[in-house]
């Protein structure tokens, strides 16, 4: 056989496989066929000229929360939904959201320099230059403040690296700090400042982190230019997000508000984001110790740790005021499940215009739901109920989905099958986070999209990426090489999913495409129309992929018969992040035993050049065994029942009477892992599996309060927590047990 | 007892511990106490403001080769050993050493900019202006050259990076290339672009390497600054060091030379080195794709790698000079051994006016030499004849000492105990590189010298600075705990000791104090005395350190009854390197079969963003086993015959008629292990454990023979190379067994 004849052939086989009927999860075999067709024709309906309008209209103006332009996206949405014959209504609450009313950073020694403050317009970029409609740059929920102090640079603002810091005899106490954005979310800076004394705090974007150093700066390239400034929200939202005042319930017009200052979740020191641009001055004019190699940025000096000479005048004040977010909630109401619901979220509020955050992922969802609507004309109905939310207020704190799940809380825990949000999307590759009990689920849709530069699957091309990126570590290749399939991150925080899985116990998904489409515009007025068609996803056919993806998984929620819970997935990965704990506490015993060595020893000290004047870390107390066995024991448990689950759900017929009872009971297992008091110090925080960290502020922390408190060194709190998600999840098995005991 | 009576009685432990009897290595009880009464005395003579002055004295003119500075050095050092009592002569060699006549290098496109290349004379700096003398920025052996052509960055010019380019599809046949100084030696940045096809090489310091990314620039600091510049040899001395004109016989006036053309270690295209002032307007001006993380710097834009509209024109011309170089030979007659040499050398010649490199390791030798001196003006004399070698024209391409060595080879490895080298040094830790069998030997200085910043010895300061710096892997931390030794380097080559070790196999040490005393100051205007003195030792205490380590050394080796030799030593390090080949071979074997399978299955091509038309790297053969029995064998019996040797030599008794021509034997030992056709393609290079990289330069590769041919994937070679090396165990092996034989 020549190389073309089989090339032929192999073309043919994978023809041939793929038209193999195969049924998919949660459906039968004329069920599965129905699905094929339906969401062959929601294809159809799905268009990337009309992903570029909606993109265009709605980043036409800023559209902060409360702004006229945030008006507008809502009405503008409104009437879309509407048109496409959705029963939708808007739902306003009432949110403290402070706005800049006077920022002044200047330096006051060893010279004087004032803060420009601003971000210039673009003749490249067509709405760079709405500067009366834009917000300021700012962070949101700094309090008024008024210091002067000596400056300090402190890296990113992490604990660690004050525990340099403090190596090298530096107190922050009555100084001012400045921190470069990135590898913490930005409130975790201040909050970290704040918490070792700190009288204000500064974030910059050093221009190693997202720009020059990166790539070209807009608007010759996407990175951010000297001016671009990230705004972003400094409320310490690992306490609670949502409205400051009304933590755990609606902030509906007449709610019992707190007031602002017992508002745990707000900074008490001011935080002021700049560009690189205002920091070079700043940054230069510091003397004391080299910063160390991790903390050095690429502006073209020295960079200092200080103190020194170097003293500045920060003064913020703020407009403290109540403003209204709409969220627009249009139903689709299903036909046979009517009071179970596919919710599908994303926000619509931006800090600026906000092309690509979130308005991308907002435009893909309008361009779902206006299908699902061209469906419906056709006589499909789906078998539940499909809620489309188009959230306002996300930017500064979830507002607008956290009050909506605090208002609704009870509803949505009795109705709610399953959370899937998108917020910002571009060229790449596939991400999604979620519960782990729906993996196979996100994998089957996976397998079924089309990847629209390489024609292959975006599981495919997921898995190539991830292959690609560990091609220098044989072994984990090896390992992924092995594995079809892909894994599914856990959820920390940073978009609307949050009140829903951690709050609730909802399961959730989070679903983006990205990795191709870097830049530095977040947050700032370059994230713009413009930018989005030149760097983000200029075709559109990702804003596409992503409606095909998100929609599939919104149809077969909504019709399956038997809804695709597989949670020996779940089992998996909490033995998964169990054995983690494990290994983290035996290196950490390791680890704090050797150094302890070197301390005692005194190799610290004879290793430091006396010039340099670093001392030796601080000893730590040695690292105890922990009982894991109740853990150890309930996860076994669990893995058994867990596979038992998985056979019955796999023999129940669709036609069972009892399947109705068994898919509502299915969807909401996950509540069952859920502890009352939630996680040590933040209540609100209620899922034992996943919670965004206290000191990372977006990233996840699995099994948090075991975690977590390993990580502060609480042994005694760390073993109490064990024993907490122990119990989490055997009444989970319990329940589990419970619904394997009625389908039998 | 309280804290205090416990503190006390520790010190008392200590003192009694350190007055202990015991005996050194090679010496009986009474030649000990003899010996540590002799280096009380030695110690006694050396002085930091001596060493201070002679610094000051050698440092105050540049003297590069053939320059009237040099000739002054040359006379000050003759004049000083002969003040001390020393039979001293000055053997002149005559080589070629290119200067330059003319230097452009100019932009031509897009926008005209012509090169500097002027390092600027600072008022901090008195020696920096003596611009008349100073040699113009240039790399040495450079070929005259006019050239004109695009563009293209190469990272730091190395084998991978044009591989990288290659799968970027850019070429650079016809083009110039501009590298960074750094991770390889400078000389194999111009061989590998011309290689590739380049017809022109620029190479220039990076900030991030040694500029203001590292530490404030000269002089508020000691990095480099924006006009310094790294003069340096591109001469390919892999293939050998030395007169390019006459390889393997000294360059005496009337040696048979080679036609310039024919010298087979002068590159063909042009090289020149420069400043990032200079750099920068070049590299902005670059397009074509943005360079990958580890190939950026510090300059403050995006890195391109070109080509594009960039076009460069570079044109030098050199005197193609053969200029004297003389080394200063000063000899202290051995009392009952004359005809056994212990060799002590530096050099003297500079690219500058070299205060550090290498006129600190100068002053610290004479230093010693002035020491020696007075000792025998005490009625001591060395048993052994103790040499020292001030070397000129080392920076050029090590021509003092090899010459020297090529004119007297025979009577060198006859007479040659060791020989012990040293070159710039400066504040911080012990560095030793040599001879394994000389590693215990080594040890046992380092316990006995103490370290003036900690007052702990050298070698405990050595451990604890290697402790530290690997303070974040806990296994290797506690492996290092549990070893209370230091081990020496391998021998790559950078200065002296090249010719010694690896063209006559006669065993050698290299010692240096450094890792406090960075800088950016390396072969430009700026390695001055004002330099020296604030950023290198500024009390001149690491250079008594050096002279107290190294003058240990030689009088040691001058005085001992039987020669400190321990093949158990290099047993134990050969084995390692066996090991690390096998590891590597494995590594190589699984890496390239997981990538090939990652090409196959196009994971490359789908993981790629197709705007960076980044191709998948190019399949490679699979890596075969190979036999290594052969050598493991042969390094079987090795082990047994050095344990059985150093039984014997534990035993031999000092008065021994035989002792002494036991002594000669195990000195000339080392000489078994030479390859008599030398390695692949550099028969100059001989040694069959040690040689410098023939893609690194200085960098050592152990085990040559075998691991170049492995990385250079030459299967056929490297099982050819492992006999070799077998066959030289097996030589050495019986040599020392019939040491065993003789001793009984």
């Amino acid at each position: 056989m020549n190389k073309k004849s089989v090339k032929i052939l192999a073309a043919l086989l994978i023809l041939l496989q793929s038209s193999r009927s195969q049924t998919l999860s949660g459906f039968g075999e004329s069920a599965t066929a129905q699905q094929f067709n339906t969401e062959k024709k929601f294809d159809g309906y799905l268009d990337t000229g009309e992903i570029d309008h909606f993109i265009k209209e709605m980043s036409a103006h800023p559209h902060h929360v409360g702004s006229p332009g945030d008006k507008a996206v809502t009405d503008y949405i409104y009437n879309q939904y509407k048109s496409w014959g959705f029963d939708v209504n808007i739902e306003t609450f009432y949110v403290l959201f402070p706005t800049p009313k006077y920022r002044l950073l200047e330096m006051t020694a060893p010279t004087a320099f004032k803060a420009s403050l601003m971000e210039l317009p673009l003749k490249e970029d067509a709405t760079s230059n709405q500067t009366k409609e834009q917000l300021p740059t700012f962070n949101c929920y700094s309090p008024d403040g008024d210091v002067t102090g000596e400056l300090v640079f402190v890296n990113y603002g992490l604990p660690e690296d004050y525990e340099y810091l403090n190596r090298l005899g530096i107190d922050v106490r009555g100084k001012i700090v400045i921190a470069k954005y990135g590898r913490s979310w930005r409130g975790i800076k201040p909050k970290v400042a704040q918490e070792h004394g700190a009288i204000g705090c500064i974030i910059y974007s050093d221009p190693k982190d997202d720009g020059y150093y990166e790539g070209d700066v807009y608007p010759k390239g996407a990175y951010k230019n000297e001016y671009g400034v990230q705004r972003g929200s400094v409320m310490d939202m690992p306490i609670y997000p949502g409205d400051p005042l009304t933590p755990g319930i609606g902030a509906t017009r007449d709610a019992k508000r707190l007031d602002r200052k017992d508002a745990a979740n707000l900074l008490k020191i001011p935080v002021l984001p700049i560009s690189y641009h205002d920091a070079s001055p700043l940054l230069q004019s510091l003397e004391g110790p080299v910063a160390p190699e991790q903390w050095r940025g690429a502006l073209p000096f020295t960079y200092h740790i200080g103190p020194g000479k170097t003293t500045v005048h920060l003064k913020l004040e703020f407009n403290w005021d109540i403003k209204p977010v709409n969220d627009v909630i249009a139903k689709m109401k299903g036909s046979e499940f009517p009071d179970e619901w596919v919710v599908r979220g994303n926000h619509y509020d931006a800090w600026v215009n906000g092309a690509n955050d979130p308005i991308s992922g907002q435009a893909a969802m309008l361009e779902e739901a206006k299908a699902v609507g061209e469906l419906v004309k056709t006589g499909w109905k789906p078998k539940r109920t499909i809620v489309y939310c188009s959230w306002d207020g996300e930017e500064p704190a979830l507002l607008g989905s956290t009050e909506w799940v605090e208002q609704h809380a009870a509803e949505l825990q009795q109705k709610v099958v399953t959370y899937i949000n998108s917020d910002d999307n571009g060229r790449g590759f596939l991400g999604v986070e979620g519960s782990h009990a729906l993996e196979p689920f996100v994998n089957e849709i996976a397998k079924a999209v089309t990847d629209p530069e390489t024609g292959i699957s975006i599981l495919e091309r997921r898995r190539s990426h991830e292959m690609v990126s560990i091609n220098n570590d044989p072994k984990k290749l090896k390992e992924l090489m092995e594995k079809k399939n892909i894994s599914i991150g856990a959820m920390g925080s940073g978009s609307d999913y949050s009140p829903f899985i951690q709050h609730l116990g909802i399961p959730s998904l989070n679903i983006a495409f990205g990795g191709e489409d870097g830049g530095g515009e977040y947050h700032s007025i370059y994230d713009s129309y413009d930018d989005y068609r030149r760097f983000k996803d200029p075709n559109f056919e990702y804003g596409l992929t992503l409606a095909r993806t998100a929609g599939r998984a919104t149809l077969r929620l909504a019709d399956a018969e038997q809804l695709p819970f597989d949670f020996t997935s779940l089992s998996k990965v909490i033995n998964r992040y169990t054995n983690e704990l494990q290994a983290l506490l035996d290196e950490m015993r390791e680890n704090t035993s050797v150094q302890n060595r070197l301390i005692k020893e005194k190799d610290y000290q004879y290793a430091s050049d006396p010039e340099k004047k670093l001392s030796a870390p601080a000893a730590k107390d040695e690292v105890p065994y922990l009982n894991f066995a109740n853990l150890q024991n309930a996860l076994d448990e669990f893995k058994k029942t867990t596979d038992q689950l998985s056979a019955a759900l796999q023999k129940q017929k669709t036609a069972s009477p009892k399947i109705d009872s068994i898919n509502k009971r299915l969807y909401r297992a996950e509540q069952n892992l859920l502890v009352e008091n939630g996680l040590p110090r933040r209540s609100w925080y209620k899922h034992s599996i996943y919670a965004p960290g206290f000191y990372t502020g977006y990233g996840v922390k699995t099994l948090p309060g075991i975690r977590e408190a390993i990580e502060q060194r609480d042994w005694n709190e760390a073993q109490q927590q064990m024993e907490i998600v122990s119990a989490s999840i055997i009444r989970l098995n319990n329940y589990l047990h419970a619904i394997i005991n009625d389908i039998h």
